[in-house]
């Protein structure tokens, strides 16, 4: 792992590092606390489609976590995501799809989807950041920043890397879930087994309008995770409405299963 | 208002009383942090089918609001509970049915529903408990227990009472709900109609195998609140099977709502 320059802002020590995957160099940011020398709860916060490890939701959770819990945070651009990106204009262009489609009406579920040109290769970048994400796991508990205290939090393309990361990672011990459904998108049955796989306490955040998915197929995906403990916060409002009040529930949740 | 012997526990000033409304005596109990002489932000209390106003879980959360939050909390016995059961063999029998039904497998929704026998009367009984409730906001004003800080918690029947008293009651500025549905239950469109007027914050929880309604129909009452800050929170398992934890979550949002 090589570690970039670090920053100190507001008792947050944020480090940026890359590691190697087989051929891939893998850009990633830590957050610790200020001056902190020996291993603290670690979140795995992965960022959404289009988004990137420093995007505003990731750095403000990753921060707070920080700073209201005294945990670590890691997060990495995941495959064609941030310094990942291999075609700008491709990127561009799916992002202008997603931010056509969330500013859609409420309750437009029915929005057309554009599904990925290449089906296989989208399954198989999901794959490839759980992949990573165990490495990175390997390096940080190596670099005695983490121990056996870790959770996950991923929401929407966070969620469908989650399903593959949490199915084959038995070192996390929660996770903050959502955002996301199974039905109709390529590798479902897949992703099924992967949710009926998981044990671990599951918070799942719902929005009721969502433009990308119906609400059924929201709440199939709730049901079919296979943890005993789990809740789901469902919020009016579509794709991006999530209240920012709900990061005090990821606290409450985080502090209950990670220690505070 | 006639105050009874105050009982004083780690902290915790418990005061039962009574007042009257038209014909009716009502006890209640009045949870305050010991030596307050002024105004805090108050909680209304309100237990469900059966229980009385000093039910464990009614205890459990008016201790923790005084505890936790230096709120008051009141809650009185709803008529035909309590102390003001006329019919103490009508309401062992009642009880005993709703056991039963509570106490089914899970996902029992289709359980057999027993029926109020006096279905005028049934309604009547929650105007009739929003009226006293009114009363009762209207004492502690007078008496300096209250301000404008004023939330809600009724969950089942809780709820049955809470619609009427929220679409009545200007004074309530956020409330908890759930474990409750409009559909198939006398008094549909009456209930739905105070539902859609609410417009404060709304906690609403849902019990994903409820044994005393479908999903749909606890979704259903979701929907037709008419608040735009509102959140589901769903679990898995039965009527009284909410997690202890989802207490924090009622701190939290009457926190955010009326205060620290």
């Amino acid at each position: 792992m090589r570690q970039l320059d670090e920053i100190v802002e507001q008792g947050v020590a944020e480090r940026p590092f890359t590691y190697e995957v087989g051929d891939a160099t893998v850009p990633g940011v830590l957050w610790r606390p200020e001056g902190a020398t020996r291993p603290t709860p670690l979140v795995i916060v992965c960022h959404g489609g289009t988004q990137h490890k420093r995007s505003p939701n990731v750095l403000g959770l990753a921060r707070r976590l920080v700073r209201h819990l005294g945990y670590s945070a890691a997060s990495i651009d995941a495959p064609n995501h941030g310094d990942r990106v291999a075609d700008p204009e491709l990127a561009r262009a799916a992002r202008q799809d997603l931010e056509r489609r969330v500013l859609d009406a409420r309750g437009a579920a029915s929005a057309p989807r554009t599904m990925p040109r290449d089906e296989t290769a989208w399954i198989a970048s999901h794959a490839q950041a759980a992949t990573e994400l165990s490495v990175l796991l390997d390096q940080l508990a190596a670099d005695g920043v983490a121990d056996e205290r870790i959770g996950y939090w991923g929401l929407s393309m966070g969620t469908m890397i989650g399903l593959p990361f949490l199915a084959s990672e038995p070192r996390v011990r929660c996770a903050v879930l959502g955002l996301a459904c199974l039905a109709g998108w390529p590798g479902e049955a897949q992703r099924r087994e992967a949710a009926r796989s998981i044990t671990i306490p599951v918070l799942f955040v719902l929005q009721w309008d969502d433009q990308l998915m119906t609400r059924d197929a929201g709440l199939d995906l709730f049901d079919a995770i296979g943890s005993e403990d789990k809740a789901m916060h469902v919020f009016p409002g579509g794709h991006v409405d999530t209240p920012l009040y709900e990061r005090d529930a990821y606290d409450v949740f985080f502090a209950r299963h990670l220690g505070a």
